[in-house]
C-alpha cells in the first residue's frame, strides 16, 4: 500500500479542535455546529457553490455510479424522485460472499489504528461531505422528497452534526479506558504483587446500516459513523428508493479510508435488486455483528427478534402527541404547530399525530378557546401558513411514495375533516405529488375513533382528539407512549401542576418532552450535540441519538495482562 | 414516612471521598480496594469480628429469615452445605402479583434523588455490607463450598469492590450528560432561538438479578448495584442452594433504603420452591426491563432469546485455554498452573479447562521438556501443592453439587489419566466431597478427544491436549473462544513472536489474556476496578464486568426542553 497522503499529524491538525469541541460539546449541551447552515456559506475554501454542487449532483444522472469495491457481480438501481424524473444511475450490486471476506481485511490495521486516529479519518470524511453539502441537497431532495432547503439543512449540516456526535461520544468511550496501566497490590511484608496491562478498543465485526427513504443521511450517519470510528467496518445497505445520498458517502469514506493508509473495503455499498430483500439476508448473516436501522415497526421488530448474533439499534413508528392545555400565547402556540404539521408533509418521524384537546376547550390569554374554536384557528392557522404555493411547496416537498397519497386519502374518511388536504402545484417539477395536511377531528371516547388515533398514520395526517379533560389527555398520552411509542411529546400549559403532571408522564414512559414551544423551535426538530433524538426507552426506538449506550457495546475492550 | 436518618449530606460526607477514589480508578485502573482482605482486619469501628461474625451466621441458622417484604404468602428454603449440614433457613416466599406493583410505588422518589445520592446510598449498602463480612463468609462458605479463606476474599471483599466498581460506572454515565443546559442558536440579525432543557436519568423498570450457586455475591453484585444505582427496583432471585448471602445482601439493601427515606420494596428478595422455576416465569413479565444472569449457557441463552422485553446481561459457560509455548521460569509456570486448576476444585468460570502443549515439547530455562514431561511436571505440582490435607481442604473447598463429582468421575475415561483426583478427607466437616484435580491427557488431533476438550467440564477437570505445533495451538485457541467462549486465555512463551500472535488471536477473538504468570497473580483471578472479567465479545458471556456497556443501557436519558 502507498504511504498514507493523510499522516495522523496532518489530521490531528486539522480536525482534533473540531473533536474537541464536539467532546465538549456533549458534555454541556450548549449550541454548536462546525456546520454552516446557510447554502451562501458555501462555495470557498474548497466546497462547492451552489452552482457547482447542482452540476456534480447532475453530473451523476443517467450513468453508472462507480465504486471501486470487490465483488461486484452487476448494476441495478431504479430511483425516481419523488419530484418526478428517473434518476438513471445504475450501482454495483455485490456478490456478499466476496464482499463480507474483503471487509475483514483491513480491520486488524484500522483496529491497530486506535481511537484517535479512528475519530480523525471520521472527521475528514465528514469535513469532505460538508464540502459538497449543495450536491448531496440535490442528492437527498429527490430521493426523500424533502424541499430543498431542507433537504439542504437536515440532509446535510444537520446529518454531518449527528455523524459527528456520533464519533464524539466513540472516541469518549473509547478512551475511558487507559491504552496501558501499571497495577501493585501490597502484600505486607512481601513484594508487592505487579502486574502491566493493556487495553486495546476491538471492533465486533462487520456493521450493517439499513438507509431509510425519507432521511438517508440524518437517519443513517449516526450508526455508520459510530460503528466506524469503534473500529468496525461498516455495510451501508440504502434504500432502494434513496441510494444516492449514501452511495456518495461511501465513495467519499472510501477515498479518505485509502488516502489515510488504510483499506477502503472498511466501508462498502450494498444496493440490492428490485424485489431482492437483501436486508433479511445481510442481517442474519454470522459477520453481521451491529445493526442500524430506521424504518417501520414490522421489519424493525423482525430485526430485533431474529438478527441474534448482533448488537440491533432500531428507530421504528411512534405516534407523536401534543397536549394542549392552555397557553399564554394561543398565535404562537397555533402558528408554531401548523409549522410542525407541516414541515415535509408531516413525513417526518417526530412529526406530532394526535393532538389531545378538552372537550371544554382551553384557556389563553385571549380567553377561552372551544374545542371546536381550537380546530378551526389551528386549521386556518395551517391553511394562511400554506396559502401561497410557492411557500408551500418550500415547505411540504413531495410525497416520498405513493402509500403516502393513499393513506392521506383514507384519512378524511375516518371523522369530521376539519381542514382538508389541498393539492399544490409545482411550477419546477410539475409530476411532483404536493400536498397541504389533513386535520381530522376524532372522539378519545370513541372506539372506532381510538383505532384510527391509535395507530401511526404516516404522513400529512393529523387528529384532534377531543378528550374529556387535560388529566384524560394525560392518561391517553401515557397509554399511547406505552403501548404505541413516541419519538416527541409536546404539550401547551400554563398551570404548574398541569407541567409537573406531563412531565411525570414523561420520565415514567421515556419520552422526550417539547413545552409550551411559541416561537422558532418546533417539537419535530431536534439539535445534535444537545437534543437526544428519541429515547430508546418506548416502543418506537430502541436507542437514542447519541448517548452512551449508541455506542458503548459496538466494541470490547481486550485487556493483555503479564507480570511487571 | 419517617425524617430519613441517613441524610444526603451525612451520606455525602461519609462516602462522597470513597465514590471520588473509585471514579478515579475506573479511569486509572491501578490497584486500589477499601475493602480490607484480611480477616483481622474486621472487628473494629463497627464490624463484625471473626467470632461475633460466625456467632451472626449461626443465629441464621434453623429458623426464618424475617423480611417485611409486601406479598408473602408462605416461606420456603432447604440449603444444604456442601460441606454438609442443612442450613435449616426458610425464607419468604413471595406472591409477586402483590410484590412487583409495590417494587414499581417507590421508583419515583428514587429517580427524583438523583444519582449522586443513589450512588451514596448503595455505597452505604456496601459498607453495612463489609462490616459484616465475617457473617457473609460463612454464608458464602455454606452455599457455594468455597474453602473459608476464599468465601471471605472472593464473597467478601471482593464482591464488595464489584459491586462499588458498578455503582461508580453507573454514577459516571449517568452524570456525562448535564442536569440542565442552556441552548442559544445564532439567527443572524435576529434574536437567537433559546431553549432551556432538563435531562433526567429514568429508569428502565424492575431488574431481575439471578444469582448463581458458586458466587451468590460476587457475580450477583456488579448487575444488583448498575440497576440499582441507576434508578431499578431490583428483585433478587437467588439460586435455590445459595440464597443465604443474598437474602442478607436484601435485608441490608432494605434497612439503608428505608434509613434514608426511601422505600424498602426497591429492593427485594424472591425464593422460590422446589421446582417451581420462578426465573423462567420472572424473566418474560413486563415488568421486569433489565435481567442480570450467571449460570448455564442453556438458560442464558433461553433468557437472551425470550426476554425480549429486557436488557439482558449473560455470563455463561465457555472452555478456557492455557497455551504452553516457552517459558524462562519453568517452576514458575507449573505452580502457577497448578494453583489455577485447584483453586476452588476449578469450579471457577475462569478456570483453564485445556492447557495446549506441542507434542514436540517446549523450550525452558531448564532446557527442552517433552508433552509427557511437562504434564507430568505439572501434575507432580498439583499433587505437591495438594499433598497435605490440611492446605488441600484451604484451596480446595467443597464440591458444589453431586454433577461436578459425576463429571470429575467420568473425565478418567476420556483418556490417560495424567493425575488422578484423590480425595480429601475434611476433619471439620466429614460428609463435604472434597477432591483434587484429574489431570487427562488428549490428542488434539483425535476427534474422539475434541469431543472432550471443546466442551465444558465444569470442575476440577483438566485437559493437556496435546497439539503438533504452536501455530496449531493458536489455531485451536481461536476456533476453541469462537465457538465456545472464554472468560480467560492464559499463554506462556518466551518468543515475541509468538506472544504478538497470542495477542492478535485475543484481540481478534475477544479475549482476555493472561500472559507468563508465574508468580502470585493468577489467570483465573480479576481485580475490580482495573481488569474486565470476561470480554462480552465471545460466546462466554455477552458483557463485561465492568465498562460503560454494563451500565449505560438500564436507563434512559429523558429531556425536557420549553423556550427560555
Amino acid at each position: 500500500m502507498a504511504a498514507a497522503q493523510l499522516t495522523t499529524d496532518r489530521l490531528a491538525e486539522t480536525h482534533r479542535p473540531t473533536l474537541d469541541q464536539a467532546l465538549e460539546t456533549i458534555r454541556t449541551r450548549a449550541y454548536w455546529s462546525p456546520h454552516p447552515e446557510h447554502p451562501k456559506a458555501y462555495g470557498e475554501n474548497g466546497s462547492l457553490s451552489a452552482a457547482d454542487g447542482l452540476a456534480a449532483y447532475e453530473s451523476l444522472l443517467n450513468s453508472r455510479f462507480e465504486l471501486d469495491q470487490p465483488g461486484t457481480d452487476g448494476w441495478t438501481g431504479g430511483e425516481v424522485s419523488p419530484y418526478g424524473p428517473a434518476l438513471g444511475i445504475e450501482y454495483p450490486h455485490a456478490d456478499i460472499e466476496v464482499l463480507l471476506p474483503a471487509m475483514r481485511a483491513g480491520m486488524a490495521a484500522w483496529r491497530d489504528a486506535g481511537p484517535e486516529t479512528r475519530a480523525l479519518v471520521c472527521v475528514e470524511i465528514l469535513a469532505r461531505i460538508s464540502a459538497r453539502t449543495h450536491e448531496f441537497a440535490h442528492a437527498v431532495m429527490h430521493t426523500s422528497g424533502q424541499a430543498f432547503m431542507m433537504a439542504f439543512q437536515a440532509g446535510g449540516p444537520h446529518a454531518q452534526d449527528r455523524g459527528l456526535e456520533a464519533v464524539a461520544y466513540a472516541y469518549a468511550e473509547q478512551v475511558r479506558t487507559p491504552q496501558d496501566a501499571g497495577w501493585s497490590k501490597p502484600q505486607g511484608k512481601r513484594d508487592p504483587l505487579e502486574l502491566q496491562k493493556a487495553f486495546t478498543p476491538v471492533a465486533r465485526g462487520i456493521a450493517l446500516m439499513i438507509g431509510c427513504n425519507t432521511f438517508p443521511t440524518w437517519n443513517g450517519y449516526p450508526g455508520l459513523f459510530a460503528s466506524l470510528a469503534t473500529g468496525n467496518a461498516v455495510l451501508v445497505k440504502p434504500h432502494p428508493r434513496a441510494v444516492l445520498p449514501l452511495a456518495l458517502t461511501v465513495r467519499v469514506a472510501r477515498e479518505v479510508l485509502a488516502e489515510a493508509g488504510f483499506d477502503p473495503n472498511l466501508v462498502a455499498l450494498a444496493v440490492e435488486r428490485p424485489g431482492e430483500g437483501i436486508a433479511k439476508t445481510l442481517a442474519v448473516r454470522p459477520e453481521i455483528r451491529i445493526i442500524d436501522y430506521t424504518g417501520s415497526t414490522a421489519f424493525g421488530d423482525w430485526l430485533e427478534a431474529n438478527a441474534r448474533q448482533a448488537q440491533v439499534y432500531t428507530e421504528k413508528a411512534g405516534v407523536n402527541t401534543v397536549v394542549v392545555d392552555s397557553t399564554d400565547d394561543y398565535k404562537g402556540m397555533l402558528s408554531n404547530l401548523a409549522f410542525s404539521l407541516s414541515l415535509y408533509s408531516g413525513q417526518m418521524c417526530t412529526t406530532p399525530q394526535n393532538l389531545l384537546i378538552p372537550r371544554e376547550g382551553i384557556t389563553t390569554e385571549q380567553g377561552p378557546k372551544s374545542y371546536d374554536e381550537v380546530v378551526a384557528d389551528l386549521s386556518a392557522s395551517v391553511a394562511g401558513l400554506l396559502g401561497d404555493d410557492a411557500r408551500a411547496n418550500a415547505l411540504l416537498g413531495a410525497l416520498v411514495n405513493p402509500d403516502v397519497k393513499t393513506r392521506l386519502e383514507a384519512a378524511a374518511a375516518l371523522g369530521e375533516v376539519a381542514l382538508p388536504s389541498r393539492e399544490v402545484a409545482n411550477p419546477e417539477f410539475p409530476d411532483a405529488v404536493v400536498r397541504t395536511p389533513v386535520i381530522v377531528k376524532l372522539d378519545g371516547a370513541k372506539p372506532d375513533d381510538e383505532a384510527a388515533y391509535m395507530s401511526e398514520c404516516f404522513g400529512p395526517v393529523s387528529f384532534a382528539v377531543a378528550v374529556d379533560s387535560t388529566a384524560d389527555a394525560l392518561e391517553l398520552l401515557r397509554r399511547t407512549v406505552r403501548e404505541k411509542g413516541a419519538m416527541t411529546v409536546g404539550a401547551y400549559t400554563t398551570s404548574a401542576d398541569t407541567e409537573r403532571a406531563v412531565e411525570e408522564v414523561c420520565l415514567e414512559e421515556s419520552a422526550q418532552l417539547s413545552l409550551n414551544l411559541t416561537g422558532g423551535v418546533y417539537v419535530n426538530q431536534t439539535a445534535a450535540f444537545s437534543d437526544f433524538h428519541g429515547s430508546g426507552g418506548n416502543p418506537a426506538a430502541n436507542a437514542a441519538l447519541c448517548d452512551g449506550a449508541f455506542v458503548a457495546n459496538r466494541f470490547r475492550v481486550v485487556e493483555i495482562r503479564r507480570q511487571a
